[in-house]
């Protein structure tokens, strides 16, 4: 019985099981245990925004052969138990004296033999989502069994979308998309960004959004100075850049891309950083196939800054997207992760317009056989102007 | 100068510096390292949504004398350097080679002698927000410098909201109190559950959150399944009891309380226990005194609804709040944490109407010299009754 919590058919979940089961096995792991919002949802379905309490840990094990555990505070039963995994563990959390540590490691232990490997996601961009002196009690409990890194067997697999879960954030972005096109609604000259930020907000909700997990922005004459800020109370004026930014949620995946919109006339050297922005996107619409390295996103969409004349902005210029509002691979020049078909990205060039003035573009993507296929609505070459 | 990015003047931070020093050195620490969000924005008034991303680990180093330091990503430069703290060090992450843990190390290892103890948090409702792999690294690369308990420190300093926290925290409260008093206007019969948790949320927004972090609820015939599934698409009925819970967020702070709504004439069963939830508050609100501990709270909770004749709901009846949705102490038969002047609580006693039917009802207090002071609007005895 299809059941709104559970987000896909039990099929979904049998072939993910199975895909890091067939990663485990390669890597000479006996189970996996997982602890983050993200990782529990991708393999039981169980979607609930009850994680903003860090009050508890929640575990998921995947062995290597067989059926997943859910090892859980009891205030999670009744969700888990519409899920479709059948095996679910639950304690009275949070227990000053033992939260859920007995409980999984019995269960790890019932699974995974003496000599064996448990693997956790314990490399870059990832974190244990349970207390520290918990896991170490826990690895004392487990002895001899060990505890191995287990980040290649989950980031393989998750970084791959199904059919299913690109339909999905193609749907978030289609919200997204709706949400930017009523900005000149209710973002004016003289309108606090503040407000914007909270009119956004609502736009994005109205539109079908479950829930807006992120929103950032800026706006400034001749650039904005970051893009991690909050909005402070300072009104819009003549000829400011205004950048919105989004990381909204819907059926527990996030669409992650930005517009920009010009409040009147902005500087000449503005209009044409965004047209670099734009025509780099292009040239990595037209050039990224899947088999070519994160690192080399990076070089292709840094060339094509540098052949428009623009300065390349720091930091990474896109990344994965889809059950976080980032995920692996990293735009970089280090990181030398292979983009394969299926995985879904971010191409988010930046630039320089002048020292502590930046400007920024992105867009959402999937890499199929032949190339990118856009999953947010191309952003216009010129940016819109909100005039009056 | 004020910033809007501060939160709070400066002596604010210092004040909190001082009294973690004052902790560290009762507890034999060097230093504290801390990773996550909540205790980031405490030590330094940096606040971002940003960290929905998992891709960075952020780090402030606080020595038990001395300036703290914090050592973060560059992409948080610009932010960072309008906090009140002037030692920011900064690298390009995410780095696959290294990301941060040789600054980080270097850090440490320049604060805090060979002999010396480096205090995290690890305890119970705590975590690490840094890859496990990092963190393995960081004590070779640091040792024989010691990583020890630091749970203590940061508690016992954090549970202690100032006047200038409490009247935040209150602020955010009134705008939960405005969106709940607007309920009536969107949560009809008929009116899906997934709508009404939109509007609720734009509700929020308009009344002045800056972004909301937490909504759920449940409607149901006799009362709801559990307190923690996302909203479903099936209409309101009449008879329902309808109830949402909101963690919403000003300037960083949380509320977090729920209201109980009447669709129409609700049956004698709900209406009696939310009577018993009522009255069982006001017992806590009256006989509540700092010095108890939290399973004190816990038992006059319980004691209050077994008189009212209720069936105690599993589960904690309450929790600390703030800087995150829920903090500790918990409301727990186990749990001994003493509750001080100060510590701004939620009470939440839960009943069990029927198997798998329950009702739930909490208000914010913050718990002075004689005794809680409410932060939310106390709820009406009776339900309000939506009707049409």
């Amino acid at each position: 019985m299809p059941d709104h919590s559970l987000v896909f058919p039990g099929q979904e979940y049998r072939r993910r099981i199975t895909a890091l089961q067939s990663e485990m096995a390669r890597g000479g792991l006996d189970a996996l245990l997982l602890t983050t919002p993200a990782d529990v949802f991708y393999t039981t379905g169980f979607l609930t925004r009850f994680w903003e309490s860090p009050a508890r840990p929640w575990f998921v094990v995947v062995p290597v052969a067989g059926e997943p555990v859910a090892v859980i505070p009891a205030i999670g039963a009744e969700l888990m138990g519409r899920c479709w995994i059948k095996d679910i563990r639950t304690w009275n959390a949070p227990d000053p004296v033992d939260d859920g540590v007995s409980l999984l490691a019995d269960t790890l232990i019932s699974l995974v033999p003496a000599s064996g490997r448990i693997g956790i996601p314990m490399g870059l961009e990832s974190h244990l989502r349970m207390p520290i002196a918990d896991f170490q009690r826990l690895q004392d409990r487990i002895s001899p069994r060990k505890i191995a890194d287990g980040t290649n067997a989950v980031y393989r697999v998750r970084e791959i979308k199904s059919d299913a879960e690109i339909a999905k954030i193609r749907a978030t972005c289609a919200i997204a998309d709706a949400a930017f096109a009523r900005v000149p609604e209710f973002a004016h000259q003289g309108t606090p960004l503040s407000q914007v930020f909270r009119d956004f907000q609502v736009a994005l909700l109205q539109e079908g959004a479950d829930w807006v997990s992120y929103v950032a922005g800026g706006a400034g004459q001749g650039g904005y100075g970051d893009v991690i800020s909050p909005a402070d109370d300072c009104p819009l004026q003549a000829g400011d850049v205004l950048m919105l930014d989004t990381g909204a949620v819907r059926q527990g995946y996030f669409c992650d891309f930005d517009r920009n919109f010009a409040i009147g006339r902005v500087a000449d050297e503005v209009r044409r950083a965004h047209a670099s922005l734009h025509a780099a996107t292009d040239v990595a619409l037209a050039d990224l196939r899947r088999g070519m390295l994160a690192r080399d996103l990076h070089r292709i969409l840094s060339e094509a800054l540098v052949r428009e004349g623009a300065v390349v902005g720091g930091g990474r210029l896109g990344h994965g997207l889809g059950l976080t509002l980032t995920e692996w691979p990293s735009v970089t020049p280090l990181d030398t992760t292979e983009l394969r078909e299926g995985m879904v990205l971010t191409l988010e060039p930046g630039v320089e317009i002048a020292p502590g003035r930046i400007l920024v573009h992105e867009e959402n993507i999937v890499l199929r056989a032949n190339g990118p296929e856009l999953l947010s609505r191309r952003a216009p070459v010129e940016m819109p102007e909100i005039t009056g």
